[in-house]
C-alpha cells in the first residue's frame, strides 16, 4: 500500500485514561501498516512497553514526522499547535468522545478516517497563530505563540484597566475594560465568543479585537486584517502585573511602560481534517449555534 | 430661620485637595447657619483647625446627625452609604464636578441647592443595599453589605468558574463563567452595565443576575423580586480562593463547599437629591446613554 | 365533592384537530364531575353534539365562569387574557404537547393536574396587562390592550423612525430604530428577548422599553416601574402610517403629530399554574436559557 | 500642470441647496485648471448656465471620466457607486459638513485637498459590492448591486420569516428572525450595527450574516470569506412578497419557493480618499466608538 505518511507522530493528553487506550490502539493501527511511529515523550507513560513505542522528543517529532495525530481535546490540539507549527508537520485531531472545533474525529470512526487520510483523502487547512511579544525599552523580555488567542487581562479582579491600542502605528481606540482578546478566526469560537465576540470562518486571514466588559456603551468588536501588527499598551493606575495570556495557558507579564507587539507568524499550522468535515455543522452540534431549543 | 436638619454630618474622599476646598466651604456655610457639624474621622486632616470641626467615628456620626453631606465620587458615597444605612440617617452626594449617579450636586451650585434641601426641599429616594454571607459548614464566616452589586468572581485570570444558583431554594441555572453579578438597581448602570446588563431605574426594588462572559450562547440577563433569597454556590474545578467583592471593594473569599448568600438588607438607604434632580438626564449625560454622536 | 370552581369556560385555537380532542376530552371529564360547561362560542364547532356544549359568547362566559380553560399556545392564551382580563375569571393554560412560558399543564397529565386545581391546589399569578392609546388631537381613537408587549414599529422596510418617549412627562430619550417595544414582564420572553432585552421574572411589576435595531452604539434596555405612563411621539420622516402592535395582533395605525400613550391596567390576569410549576425549569426547558449545549 | 485626471465627472445628492453651491464651487474650479467636467444629468439644474457644465449622462459619465466627485452623504455615494462600478471610474466623496464613512473631504478644505488629488496623492481604496440575484424556476427574475448590504427583511410588521442559507451550496443555518442581513466590510458600520454586527475594516474581503432580532438565544454573526456564493431560501408561512433590499433603497420581491443568490462582483469600487484619512478616527468620531462619555 503506498500512504501519503509514512513516519507518524503521536501525542496525548497527558494522564488521560481513555487518551492511552486511543494512542495505543492507534500505534498496533500505524504499525500493522507497517509505517513508523514516533511517540511524544511527554505522553510515553501511555504506551510503555508498545512494540511500536519509539520515543521522541516534541523537536525530533517536528523535524521526523509526515504527520503528527493529537488524541484529547481542543485544548490538546492548542499545545500541540504552538509546539509544532515552527515544523511544518500536518495535525490531525481526535478527540474523545466530546466533539471539539480542532479535533474532529472521533474513537469511534478513528480508523476508518485514518485510512483515508493515510491515502490522501483529507480536507487541509491553513491556520494562522499570533506571536505576542511583551517589549521593555525596546527589548523583547517574553514571548509566546497562540492558537486561538491573546488576552491582555486585569491582574487585580476589582479594577479596570486602560488600554492604547494600535494598528500598524495607527491609533486604534483606548480601551477601558477588564481586558482584550486579539483572536484568531480559530480563536473566534472560544474565548472571543464569550465576551460577544463575532464567529469568523477558520479560512479568512483576519484578527478580532474585542474588549472584556468595556467601560462604556459604545463599544464593539472590531475585525482586522492579520497581516497588521498590533501594540497594547497598558496605561493608568493598575497597570502593574498585568497578564498576557496565549490560548489560556502561557502568561506573561507587563509593568507599566511595557508594550505588547502582537503579530501573524509567516509559518501557518496545516490542519487536517476528514473529507465530509463541516464547519457549520461543528458550529452547531457544539454551540448550538441558532438552534432553536423546542 | 427653621431649617429641617439641625446636626450635619461630614464626609469627602480621602487626601483629594478639591474635596478639602468644598469640605472646608462647607463647614462655614453650615456654621453660619448655627447648624452642629460633625466631621466624619477619616476626613478631618481636611479641616483642621476650622471653628466647626468636631471629629467624629463613622458610629457617632450615624447616631447624632440629621443629615450627611458625601463629597466625592460615587466610590466615596457608596462607602458612606454602606457604613450609614443602619443608622437611618439620609445622604447627600456632592461631586467634584464629575456628574455622579449618586452625588448629583456639583460644587459650583453647592449652596443653592443645600438651602434648598435645609428648607425641606429635596427628592427623598430610599435605596435597596444587599448583604452578602458567605457560609460555611452552617456558618456565617464573612459578611459586608452593598449598594452597586455582589459579584462572585474567578480567581485565576484564564479560567471560568461554575456556579450554581437558587433563588429561594429553587434552582435557577447553573453559570460557565468568569463570574456572576448579583446587581441592585443603583448598581445597574455600574458593573453591570459593562457586562451587558439593563439599566434599571432606582425606584424598582428589584435585582439583576448576570453572568460575565459566559461559556454558552444561550445567556441572558434575569430581573428577579429583591426579596428574594438569591444562593451561590461554587462548584468544580478552579474554586478555590474565589473572591466575593461588594461595591468593587470588600472583598470576601470562598472555598470548595462555601456558599454566599445574598439577600436585601431591611434598611434601606435614604438618599436625598436636588427637586431638580433628573434620572434620564443623568443617564444621559453620563452614560451618552442613547445619544447619537453626529 | 367539593370543587372550588362550578363553572368552567373552555376555550381553544380555531381549527386545530388536536384542540378539538383535547376541548372534547376536557368537556367529559368536567360533566361527569356534574360541574357546568361553557363553551366559547369560536370554540363551538369543537364540541358540536357533545351533551356539555352550551354555548357562550366571550362576554357570557366572562360573567358566569368561576375559571376559563384555554386549549392551544402562548397565543391563543394572549388572546383570551386580553378578552378575559376585565372580567376577572382565572384562566388556566393547556398546551398541545409544546411547553408555553402560559401554558404550562400538557395533555398527557391534564386530567391530574386539573383534578388538583379543581380542588384548590394551584399557585395563582397575577400578571400585569397594558392598554395603548392613540390620542390624536387629544382624543383617544384608537385603543387595544396587551399581556405581552407593545410595539411601535417603521412602516417602511427601508427606513427607520424617531421616537420621542417620556414617563410620566419626564423626558426618557429620543429613539431612531426600526421601532420600540414596550414589554411587561410576561412579554419579556417573546419579542423583547429577540431584541436583546432582559428576562423579566413575572412576579415584578415594572415593564422594559427596548428600541429595536437602534441607529446608535449607546442604546441599553431600560427597565421601570409598571405604575407609570409612557408617551410615545413618532417624529421626523417616514412618521406615517406607524403601525402600533398590541401581542404581535392587534395593529392601530399612528399618523405625524399623534402618540401613542401605555399605562398598565389595573385589572390583572390571574393566572393559574399546575403547584408544581417552576417558572425557571419553563426558561431552560423551552428557551435553553443557560444551557451548555455539548 | 500636469494632473492625473484630465476628465472629472461630477455627481451630488438631488435638490439639496448646499450641494448645488458646492457642485458650482467644484466646476469652477476645475474649469479654471482647464480640465474637461462632466456633470451628471440627474445633477444638472445645478449647474444650468455654468461655462463647463457639459452635461452626461451616467453611462457616458462612466465611460469618459477619469474621476467621478460625488457630493454629499454616504448614500449619495452609495448610489454613484452602484452605477459606476463597472465603469472602473475611480470615486472621491465631499462630504456636506457631516462625516460619513465614503465622505471625508468636507468643504471647508476641498480645494486643498482636491489639489493634492488631482496630482496623484491620495489613498486608494478598493471596495467589494455584492449582487443579489432573485431565482424563480432557475431563471433570474430581479438582480441589483449593493456596497453595504443586502437585506431580506419580513413583509408583515408582525411576523417573523423563516430563511434556509448556504455557502456554496454548504447549509449554513436556519434563521428564524425578522431578517437576515449580508454585509460588506463597507456596510458593517451601516444597519449591521444597528443589528448587533461587529465592524468590519474596509480592507478585508469579507462578508457578515446577521440575523435581525433572531428568535433564538443562540445567534451570533458570522463571518465569511466573500469569494462564497451565498443563497437564501425564504420557507414556511408569511414568506409571499418578502422584500430584498440593496443598500436601503433598491428592493426586489420574493414569493415561496423563490431564492436570493448573494455574491460579490468582481469589478472592485476604486474609492479615493485623502492622504490623511484615518478610518478609526472616522469610527470614534462618527459614531463615537469606544469613546467614553465623561
Amino acid at each position: 500500500m503506498d500512504y501519503k505518511f509514512q513516519t507518524i507522530g503521536l501525542l496525548g493528553k497527558y494522564g488521560d485514561p481513555r487518551v492511552t487506550d486511543t494512542l495505543t490502539h492507534l500505534a498496533t493501527f500505524l504499525h500493522r501498516r507497517r509505517l513508523r511511529v514516533l511517540v511524544d515523550e511527554k505522553s510515553a507513560n501511555a504506551l510503555k512497553g508498545h512494540p511500536s513505542a519509539e520515543l521522541a522528543s516534541r523537536d525530533k517529532l517536528g523535524r521526523e514526522a509526515d504527520l503528527a495525530i493529537v488524541v484529547g481535546g481542543d485544548g490538546t490540539l492548542l499545545d500541540a499547535a504552538r509546539s509544532l507549527v515552527d515544523s511544518g508537520v500536518p495535525l490531525l485531531g481526535v478527540n474523545q468522545g466530546r466533539l471539539g472545533f480542532l479535533v474532529d474525529v472521533s474513537p469511534a470512526d478513528m480508523t476508518q478516517r485514518l485510512e483515508e487520510i493515510l491515502c490522501g483523502r483529507f480536507q487541509e487547512e491553513r491556520r494562522c497563530l499570533l506571536t505576542a511579544r511583551v517589549v521593555r525599552d525596546g527589548v523583547v523580555i517574553a514571548e509566546s505563540d497562540a492558537l486561538n488567542d491573546v488576552v491582555v487581562h486585569k491582574h487585580d479582579v476589582a479594577r479596570i484597566i486602560e488600554m492604547q491600542t494600535y494598528l500598524n502605528g495607527d491609533f486604534i481606540n483606548t480601551y477601558r475594560s477588564d481586558g482584550l482578546i486579539i483572536s484568531t478566526p480559530t480563536g473566534s469560537t472560544a474565548y472571543n465568543l464569550s465576551c460577544g465576540g463575532p464567529i469568523v470562518h477558520p479560512s479568512l486571514d483576519c484578527l478580532v479585537l474585542l474588549p472584556i466588559c468595556p467601560h462604556t456603551l459604545t463599544n464593539r468588536p472590531i475585525v482586522v486584517d492579520a497581516a497588521g501588527e498590533i501594540e497594547i499598551l497598558v496605561t493608568g493606575w493598575h497597570s502593574d502585573h498585568t497578564p498576557v495570556i496565549c490560548d489560556g495557558q502561557v502568561v506573561l507579564s507587563m509593568e507599566p511602560g511595557d508594550r505588547v507587539v502582537i503579530r501573524s507568524k509567516e509559518n501557518k499550522l496545516q490542519l487536517l481534517q476528514p473529507v465530509n468535515h463541516d464547519y457549520f455543522e461543528v458550529l452547531r452540534a457544539k454551540l448550538g449555534w441558532g438552534v432553536h431549543p423546542t
